[in-house]
């Protein structure tokens, strides 16, 4: 039942089914239940659509 | 003032159309409260965003 | 893999069941995936931390 | 690291800018917290994924 | 219809009631949109459900 | 500015420390990002606040 919402840039294909495994991994260990019963759902959010300072992360690059 | 938020796969409109509709009646019923006052959002989540068990949904299709 | 999140006001165990139960049979019909896939999350959010149209629902009541 | 996530009708670059530097100004002014702890995450959401009172908002306009 | 959920640090009441006052001020003005239609879901996050560099802010104070 | 939010089960504080050690270990690796600019945030959800396949977890214990 575990839900791990992840909000990031964006990433391959490879880099996300790596996440996925990792992430996974760790949370089953940690909380001591099956992997089975844990999802992850990323979101890549684009760089125009987070602001950190009050200032957009498009506007940093 | 609830506010409902659905991540799923991929959905057409007419199916987006009932799901809001019923999901609306059903939370308005059993929590006593009128239907205008509750908001769905929906986010569809591509299978390549989503890991159930450490493997991404698009790798096991 | 679907996940809903609720945030709504507070709701007894025998409402949050049947919320559950009815929640996902609607969800399971309209998104074609059996029921076994669909996870609920409840959030109560207490009427000093829910704002609609700049009020807290606090100074409402 | 408060942590503001806005699910919001479709904006401009500019109007995001704005939304951003201001929501960040004011969150820091009240939780007596820097700017620079702030973070700002923007969703916008198409209105057929968007129901009020049971209506997706693509069905109002 | 726009939602807009804040996670942060403890605060009183009256400060609550300051910023979803002037949180629905300023989106209402950036986004066009009537101050009726915005909700403020807030959450306020205990410093030891929160790690910012991978430490738990209970740890830090 | 990855934000990772973590809906599970009750854990001790030591258990929280080390999810949030490793998540970011894990996360600042694979995303190429430094440990300092993640962000995770933990929420323990009770059992009869949790429903998988139409069942509360609180009434499956």
């Amino acid at each position: 039942m575990p839900v791990i919402q992840i909000s990031c840039n964006k990433l391959t294909r490879e880099k996300k089914r790596e996440l996925v495994k990792r992430i996974t991994e760790v949370s089953s260990e940690v909380m001591g239940l099956p992997e089975s019963t844990i999802t992850v759902l990323i979101r890549e959010v684009p760089p125009e659509d987070v602001g950190v300072g009050g200032i957009l992360l498009s506007d940093r690059d």
